[in-house]
This record gives structure tokens, C-alpha cells and sequence, in this order.
């Protein structure tokens, strides 16, 4: 508990004179004002996190954290809990997804395993932060104890830790793997909206109409059967969240505390995060959502965190891969900044600002 | 003509066997099935287009097509005519907008003068395809000929043959500058479409509600002088367009018979790309709609190609920005169709297939 308050108390607010800064170059650039839409506001923000108006996000890291559900047991999920394991596996081969998207993006996937069902052998080159052999299958009793949700926390710290004593980070990614762990997510946006669990549910991987009134079913009684406290995101990720979402929190407020920007991916990622904001409300200033995930629920987490997603995909995968594609927008929102020429630089006739 | 028709004659359709043999690669690979969202479309397409599955994007130019419009002296624009001149400079020297973008995307920006109302130094390396100094006002007369809107066409036509000539091009983006072209560009979208004018008409650069009225009545006023046929591109160009929406037109066309995948920019880029796919509805398979514009009309031409942006960063700033940030995806595209490793490859368990 005490490395989580140290992180929290570690986070500084963003450099105001930097941003507007930024501010007045992007109003001055040779084009049309507020042109360049989002990627202006990304860019400022970017800008006061590093404390320069030319930032260069040269090394990116995605921590893809993985861990297993005790609920799959319920019949919430179309894949077997193996999966989670043999994707990790998929993911230091660097065959998935996320290894191929990241690769693209210029950036490094590091895997975490936080809780998978499964014992890795010790030379895998993974960060192993096991809290547990998957949760407890929370529509009977809690996920895992207060205690167990402070550990997976603190575990997301330590690898920010690591990864910076390792080498410089600009920019992190999140994301996640776990069998079972968009019904956990979707508890933890149920448990601190109090929205309606049906409004906030999706497919995951693609399951039938039958198959999400039972994972709404589950996720209702869950709720009723654990009363998590809205406003004590520990007492939320320890009743119905995951390892892996633990880790995804503590990877935010790592990267904040350590003034590095960090984008996050889908749905998972975004619970993760989610807990972070409400343990640590100035996080916010360097979280970036890198997508809108066809999932439902994710709309509602970013609501609540009041930050809109780069892009929209129509991803439903998770691992990463929203966060890598979003990488290659805030690489060109530090340039837009840097670069592009103010009027007076090119000495073209202004004379909308006359 | 000659060369018009023989460019229109050269389009192929796609291979289709391609075409599904990347369709079910996709659903082969280890993830869920459909959970890369728009990038599986674009990745199959990209596919068909060059006939292969691994598709490498590596030769990446934009063409920014520059023109002059003599509407501007209705007062539509905030800005003065001269800028269109001064911002090929600014393309030539890499200090704008387009230039810093599409260094980031790994492209090269190579401008074009398609009918810029000043008389460039024969040595600036720019494409040299001047059709006139600037269209005449659309509020009085057609803004140029038939023969000009031919010879505007066949300008971006003769481009792609030139890059094509120089060295490989292996997607190719469309851009635009000249000021007073959102007039154009509303005016031809209302022209195929018959939708109200003020549905169709944004603010440009930024004009208040005062100009946006007075410019919504100069294109009804052109609409009802002119009576374009919305069954002849090359009416419409002629009667309401402008020689870089011609050019634009031509770059489609001529990236679509060499079998180049082209993507285009936002409002002005997208009057061009919709004047060539009703000339040949075949160009269409090779085109892709980099992003969503603020501008209103780019919605209602988008729908008209039947074609959703891959975007959405609410640029509203042409050049090819919005292009230019839709390589990365498409190359992402690229990389997902062929890297991404199936089931079988890796040997995971697919419970959801059994």
C-alpha cells in the first residue's frame, strides 16, 4: 500500500506554460485555425508532458498484461481458459496480433503475466507478477481479496519501474489478455456507473444472444451478490475485476508518476485505467484512449474519464492493438507541432487574423 | 478524349480469387473472427489490388493538385487568392502542413499546378499542367470549358504516367490547395446529388454564419444559372468545378488503369475522386476515402461513393493531410492480412470453430 500511495503522491500536474506555448504556435501555423482537429489538442497535451514543444516519442513499449477469470466457469466466453496461456506463448513469438501491429508502430510488446492459469517457465521472457492462478470465479465469491488488488496494482508500478531503469520510455501502451475478461470489465464499469449491466455488456469474442443475456445475468448478480463501494476503486477491482486489470491501473499511474504518456487500448484496458483516474485523479493528464472498441461498454468508461478515443476501428480485440494504431497518431501530433511552419516563418499573408 | 476514354477503357476489376483467399486467411487467424474491424475490408482489397497477399507499400507519393477560383471574388473565402501561390512554395520548401504529415507516413509530396493564378518559374520542380489562371466565376459564367475540363483530366492522368515512368508507386494519395475550392467542391456535390445546397456547404477556412449564407446563395444562384447534368461529370466539372478538382479526378483515374491503390484527402479530393468513379465506376475498387472531413458535403460524397473514411481526426485542411494519415492504416492493413499468424500456424485451440 505504501508503493501505491508514493506512485499516487508522485504524480505532478502538466506544465501549463508549455502548453500554452503550444497553444499559441498551433493558432499561428500557416493554416486555417483549429485545422488539424484532434490531433491539436493531443499535441499540446504531449507537449506539457514532456515539457518541450518538440517532443520526440523515439521509444514505445505496449505491456500486454495477461491473466484468468475464475467466471469463464459461468459459460461467459466462446474460447477455453488455455488460450489465455498459449497467447502469451503467440505473443512472445511474436506472432499475434499486437505483435504484428506494434511492430508497425515502432514499438516494443512486452508481456506481463499477472495472474494466468498457468505456471510459465521462469526463463520466459515475460515480466511474471503472478498475483494468482486466474481469479476466483466472482459469481459466487469475490475475484481475490483487498490485499490480492493492491498487489496487481503495485505489480503495473514495478513494471513501469523496470522498464524505465532498463532504458528511457516516451510513450507506454496497454493491453491485455485474459479468457473472461470483458465480463470482468464490464462488472467494473457496471459497479462505478451504476448504469444498467445490459446497456454496458458486449460480445467479447463473439458470443450468441443467448450466451450475453446469460454474461448480463451473471454480471447483475454478481453486483447484487458483492455490493462493490463506487468510490473505492480497490474495493471494485477486488470484487469483480482481474489481475490483468490491476496490472493495467498500476501501468497508468507508473507511467504518470514517471511523467510518461500513456496510451491505452479497449475495453480492458480502459477498466484498468479507469481504476487508475479514480485512485489518482491527475493521471488523467497523460492518458491518451487510443480507440473506440465495438464493445459497449467502453463508450461509458470513456465518458466517465471524459476523454475521447483517437480512433475508431471497429477493433474488438484487444491485446494492444488499439493502443499500437493509436501510436502512429501521436507520433504525428508531436510533428505537427514541431514542424509545420508558422505563418511569419513562410512569410504568407494572413489575413483572416486582420 | 483520346487518352480520357483509353484511360477509362484500362481499368480492370479485381481479382476475386485473391481476393478470397485473403478473406479467409483473416478469418483463419488466431483472434476473433472479425475483430479488426474496418482493417480486414482494407487489407483484402489492398489484396486484390496487387494480386497478392503480402502486400508492401513501400513507394508512397501524394499529389497535391493546385487551382485558383474565380468565385473568391463573390467574397467566400477568408483568404486572399494569393495564398494558393505562396502555399505551392510552401509544399516545394516541406514546411507545410501535407509535408510534415506525409513525412511521417514515409511519403513523398509532389505538388501540381493544375491552374494557380500566378506564373511559377518553369524550374520549380513542381508537375507543370497549368489549364488556366484560375477558373472564371462560377457566380457569372461556366467556370471553364468542356475542353478544359478534358484537359484538367487528362492533366492528372498524365501525372500517375509520369511517377509510374519514374519508378514504382505503390499507393498513391490525392491532395489540394486553392483557395476558394470548398465552393467548388459543395458545388459539385450538390450538382450529382440534387440535395439541398445548404445541406451541403461548410465554413471553409472558417467563415462566420454571415458568409456561409452568402456563399450557400452563390453556388444556388451557379446551380440554377448553369444547370449542370448530374449525368456528366464532365459538365459538372466544367460548369462548377475547378482545374484541381479535374486533376484530382485524372489522379484516380490514372492510378486505377495502372492498378495503383489510391487514397484520397477530404472535401476538394473527393469532388475529384466522385467526377472520375461516375466516368468509371471501376475506379472505384481502387479507392479508399482517407478520412471524414468537417466539411459537411465530404459526408453526403462519401455516401455517394459508398464508401466509409477510414478516419476521423476532424481535419478540415486538404493538401492530403487526411490522406496522408490513412497510409498508416493501410499499410497496417497490409501487415495484418500477412503477419498475423492463423490458428494452425501457431497451434491454438479454436474452440469457437468446433
Amino acid at each position: 500500500m505504501q508503493k501505491l500511495q508514493q506512485t499516487i503522491d508522485a504524480i505532478r500536474p502538466l506544465d501549463t506554460a508549455i502548453h500554452q506555448a503550444a497553444l499559441q504556435r498551433l493558432a499561428d501555423q500557416a493554416r486555417p485555425q483549429g485545422s488539424l482537429g484532434v490531433l491539436e489538442p493531443v499535441s499540446a497535451r504531449l507537449a506539457a508532458i514532456a515539457a518541450t514543444l518538440d517532443v520526440r516519442l523515439r521509444n514505445k513499449v505496449i505491456v500486454t498484461c495477461a491473466g484468468d477469470h475464475g467466471v469463464v466457469a459461468e459459460g461467459v466466453s466462446l474460447f477455453p481458459q488455455e488460450v489465455t496461456a498459449q497467447m502469451v506463448y503467440n505473443f512472445v513469438n511474436g506472432g499475434a496480433s499486437v505483435s504484428v501491429l506494434a511492430a508497425h508502430a515502432g514499438a516494443t510488446v512486452r508481456v506481463a503475466d499477472l495472474g494466468v492459469n498457468f505456471d510459465f517457465e521462469p526463463d520466459l521472457p515475460i515480466f511474471h507478477k503472478k498475483v494468482g492462478h486466474g481469479t476466483a470465479n466472482f459469481a459466487q465469491r469475490p475475484a481475490m481479496s483487498r490485499e490480492e488488488a493492491i498487489r496487481s496494482v503495485v505489480a503495473g508500478i514495478e513494471i513501469v519501474d523496470q522498464l524505465t531503469a532498463e532504458g528511457r520510455v516516451d510513450l507506454l501502451g496497454t493491453g491485455d489478455m485474459g479468457i473472461g475478461n470483458t465480463t470482468a470489465s464490464s462488472a467494473v464499469i457496471a459497479a462505478f456507473s451504476g448504469i444498467e449491466v445490459g446497456k454496458l455488456t458486449g460480445r467479447g469474442t463473439g458470443i450468441s444472444d443467448a450466451m450475453l443475456a446469460h454474461k448480463v445475468g451473471v454480471i447483475e448478480q454478481a453486483l447484487a451478490l458483492h455490493m462493490p463501494d463506487p468510490d473505492d476503486p480497490l474495493d471494485v477491482l477486488a470484487k469483480v475485476g482481474g489481475f490483468e486489470i490491476g496490472g493495467l491501473a498500476g501501468l497508468v499511474l507508473g507511467a504518470a508518476a514517471h511523467g510518461i504518456p500513456v496510451v491505452c487500448d479497449g475495453l480492458i484496458a480502459t477498466a484498468g485505467a479507469l481504476i487508475a483516474c479514480h485512485l489518482a485523479p491527475l493521471a488523467k493528464d497523460y492518458l491518451f484512449a487510443g480507440h473506440n472498441s465495438v464493445e459497449v461498454g467502453h463508450r461509458y468508461m470513456l465518458e466517465r474519464l471524459g476523454t475521447a478515443p483517437l480512433l475508431d476501428l471497429q477493433f474488438r480485440l484487444g491485446e494492444g492493438t488499439g493502443a499500437a494504431m493509436a501510436m502512429h497518431l501521436l507520433d504525428a501530433a508531436t510533428r505537427v507541432l514541431a514542424d509545420i511552419k508558422t505563418f511569419a516563418e513562410v512569410g504568407i499573408d494572413n489575413a483572416q487574423k486582420q
